[in-house]
């Protein structure tokens, strides 16, 4: 049996707890095949990997196309713990996901529900459906915690 | 002496037919520092490496930041044949790279002067200096011989 959207969150939270561990920015992002199996699993790893492209959106994105031998995700759908910013809303974009997932809401960085709006412009060529705020008190709190521990 | 903007281009411009070599859409970057020697070149692989992120920008980007062993480009320059998507654009503003030049505007893809225009935002943390234009026709007419062989 599938497991359902919020199993796949719990995924990604772990991912972003394993993150914060490492002192990097917690957020964790998963990715989905068609027929519901995960794909790929992993966390932000700027600091660590010395890659500032190394968001967890860009790295699940990254590691399933290895995976499936292709740079087109279709049918894949993709949670993560934050609002992508508009670096991973476009690879998000690029990579024809059906479907995406987030938690927490970033006003300040997001660039899906703000800022650059990726998929809102009539330029925009592949849009996923998007679904804000499952978990986003957890996804927030994590964060919170996160940065309040770095003042 | 320094290289000029036209040399850089030039590089890119390499980067970008060797790409095309490959049936790869023609676009190359080159990476500069801040003393004006280039850390990175590279042409666009997202076919062939099976990677959807694996634009000429990301890749001299992530090249780059291996290099310096640094997350940041501080006063790092970008040269790009062709006018960044908003992928390329926010990777860009992240790595805090002082300048981008391109050539070729974008105006179906492009996400700096057209679409999701990622640096205008109040919510972008970091704008480059931006040069837009420079050898444009030299690099459209490369993109527009690929795209007339694929049809």
């Amino acid at each position: 049996m599938s497991k359902t959207d919020a199993q796949f969150m719990e995924m990604a939270m772990t991912a972003a707890k394993v993150a914060a561990e490492e002192g990097e920015v917690p957020v964790g992002a998963v990715l989905v095949s068609p027929m519901g199996n995960v794909i790929a699993m992993a966390g932000n790893s700027v600091e660590s990997d010395d890659d500032p492209t190394a968001h967890a959106e860009m790295r699940v994105i990254r590691l399933a196309a290895k995976t499936l031998k292709s740079p087109r995700l279709l049918d894949c759908d993709l949670f993560v713990t934050l609002e992508p910013c508009a670096m991973c809303a476009q690879a998000i974009s690029l990579s024809r996901i059906r479907r995406l997932v987030f938690a927490a809401y970033d006003p300040k960085g997001g660039g899906v529900e703000h800022g650059a709006r990726v998929f809102s412009h009539p330029t925009c060529h592949h849009r996923p459906d998007v679904v804000g705020g499952l978990m986003e008190t957890d996804a927030g709190v994590l964060l919170k915690d996160f940065f309040a521990t770095k003042r």
